[in-house]
């Protein structure tokens, strides 16, 4: 017998015929001889529906009451999951995030958990129950339900995986694993039988949104290896866990594209220290997040600073920027913005292998692209290309480091 | 300064506008120096919505899960509430009933509330903050979500008003006050000042369903004095309150119309004990409320019995009085079953007056409407008429008491 945590999204919960498919699957395993905990999120749509009401009343809703409207998403998915196991003969119990002992701090929509004492989850799975967990929400210090902000029932799932020792944690979702790039773009694209916390993260954040990173990095943090599969098939997932030596026989594990991407250069700026962090001040002033910052060697005194941003928030950057050098004296000035695509390789064997770049660049010279930028991490090489080359520079990088099928 | 407990039902809490009209009442009386309690209820729609989704999982949902599903309407709307007074400068938090520390039975769906310690609501009264308190739900001993069933965020106005001894109670709703008869049949019906809550009760047993007769039993135990008036209008509204001397001056206070009812007469019954015994179990198994019962003597050694049902029950309770009487030995059978009218006349003077049946049964006659059936109590007549009289009925008896403006 194993003590198996489920969490099912949005969309897997979407509608009652979405909400029945689940509870089959629940029952499949729970008649397998399982425990388990079900993380349900509200049902696609309804988070939605309760911010369009909210902004409606209030174009700057508090913090504490939006989380006491977004909450409700999650509680009524478990009450519906739970008469939807009751329904095929399956004893089951919903519980909100409070009942179950999910202590957060007080960041309201986006609390941040320092507790799970689990309520009473475990005598419920004793006395032969499958426990429905509200995803996202938790209880702050103070009394008040807090909300975890995007992403925030897969942290629920691991969180409670984490707080309960499960022996399995399954992310299903309407995709059926992580491939080594989206099927979409690269049609022989293969799907992972693993991959480590570091490539997850370093994936999901060049574009690949298969899970937010704070629940990647909480399973890292506390060592909880989960599976993302899909809701709708039975096929096997991928493990993500920590990294192990076989991990580095692979040089690269996948490739990611992100459309969602600005290049902003600024320009004629004075060589001098200080000058980069009025420059992001400016841009954190205006709660722009700033993705890649790349700045070579200065020319004839004047600094060049090259960064991306999400597309979203080009001109606001500009804006910010333009407003934070007004006088004549400090004449930094906004040089170039455009849309730009980011292409990510990624693998924790990149550490010790040399030639991923030489390969990288090679594959988009012989497919005719042209590099915009270029960033490294320790596991991750992204370049920068025009938005109408990122799906050809996507599948010839694949095709050059062998991930296809 | 008055310490004042509103509340607001699913109608004036229906939309985003109607939101903000609720939040424009509630800053009047805060800017005039009041502290507030302001309890909704769930959006009208949003109930029925919730309702159908867990029907179309499951034909019999487990009581407690439909508690944890209904208690999300409520929970909305105290957010919304909360967010709206927040865009009109008026400080304001929501409570939950579980964050108000309503604690009741285990009775899931009609949960009885058993304390109230009100939670912070104090504290936050007593730092200048309005409470949105969600109406209809608790929190039983065992730490699980109860709602109160129908006309539950009455009760929850009611029973917060005794908890916190408020100055005073404002049941606001779509209607003006309790009135001597439907303004919709009896154009010069008059909005009464004050009522008892015995009269309220009987009137709202006998159809005008202003509120329900639980939180009206509980204002009465707990002797807290509550007013009917308008979510739309500042007028005056009918302040409802334990009986005084002054009172019983007025003999008739209103008349009610009742036009839900079905009149059903078995006949043939054995007159002997048990009989009746056996009838109304049949019934109560079928879960059919039976209103007026009457039994005249018997007829050559047969009785006969006659009462009413809910007009929507009168095929099942056929079908259960049928089943009941299987063998020829005890030959009751349904004689009559159609649909009845029931107009009552209510006033606590009527125990020390005279003649008011007889005022009644003459009205009725002058206008030519024959009486099938008559039941009273200590302080209500009631007739059961024809259907198609009913109107005419209430109209005339309204002028035969001298009720009019």
């Amino acid at each position: 017998m194993s003590l198996i945590v489920q969490k099912y999204g949005g969309t897997s919960v979407g509608d009652v015929d979405r909400i029945k498919n689940v509870a089959r699957r629940v029952k499949e395993a729970y008649v397998a001889g399982n425990q388990l905990v079900v993380v349900v999120s509200a049902r696609s749509g309804v988070t939605n529906e309760l911010l369009g009401r909210a902004k409606a009343l209030n174009p700057h809703p508090d913090d504490r009451e939006m989380d006491m409207l977004l909450s409700v998403g999650e509680q009524e998915t478990i009450a519906l999951t739970a008469m939807a196991l009751h329904a095929i003969g399956v004893p089951a119990v919903s519980r909100t995030g409070w009942q179950a002992g999910i202590t957060t701090d007080q960041a309201h929509t986006r609390a941040r958990i320092q507790s799970i004492s689990g309520g009473d989850i475990r005598e419920q799975l004793a006395a032969g129950k499958v426990v429905i967990l509200a995803g996202f929400q938790g209880l702050s210090t103070e009394g008040h339900v807090t909300t975890f902000g995007r992403g925030g029932s897969d942290l629920s799932a691991i969180a409670i995986a984490s707080a309960l020792k499960a022996d399995l944690c399954q992310i299903c979702t309407d995709v059926d694993g992580v491939y080594t790039a989206d099927p979409r773009i690269v049609p022989d694209a293969v799907k992972l039988d693993e991959i480590s916390y570091e490539e997850m993260l370093e994936l999901a954040s060049s574009g690949s949104k298969v899970m937010q990173n704070r629940a990647v990095e909480f399973a890292q943090k506390f060592n909880v290896v989960f599976e993302v599969r899909s809701s709708f098939n039975n096929n096997p997932g991928t493990i993500v866990k920590e990294e192990v030596a076989s991990m580095e026989d692979v040089v690269v594990s996948g490739v990611a594209l992100d459309k969602n991407q600005a290049r902003i250069v600024v320009s004629d700026l004075p060589d001098r220290p200080g000058t980069a962090a009025m420059l992001f001040n400016a841009l954190a002033n205006a709660g722009i997040s700033v993705d890649t910052i790349v700045q070579g060697p200065g020319i004839e005194g004047k600094a060049r600073m090259t960064f991306t941003v999400p597309r979203e928030d080009i001109y606001r950057a500009e804006k910010a920027l333009k407003e934070s050098f007004p006088d004549d004296d400090f004449s930094g000035r906004v040089f170039e913005a455009y849309e730009i695509a980011k292409v990510s390789v990624v693998g924790v064997g990149m550490r010790s292998h040399s030639g991923v770049a030489a390969t990288l660049f090679d594959a988009l010279a012989k497919a005719g692209i042209n590099i915009q930028l270029v960033s490294t991490s320790e596991i991750k090489i992204s370049v920068g290309v025009e938005p109408d080359d990122a799906e050809e520079a996507t599948r010839a990088v694949h095709a050059a480091f062998g991930l296809g099928a």
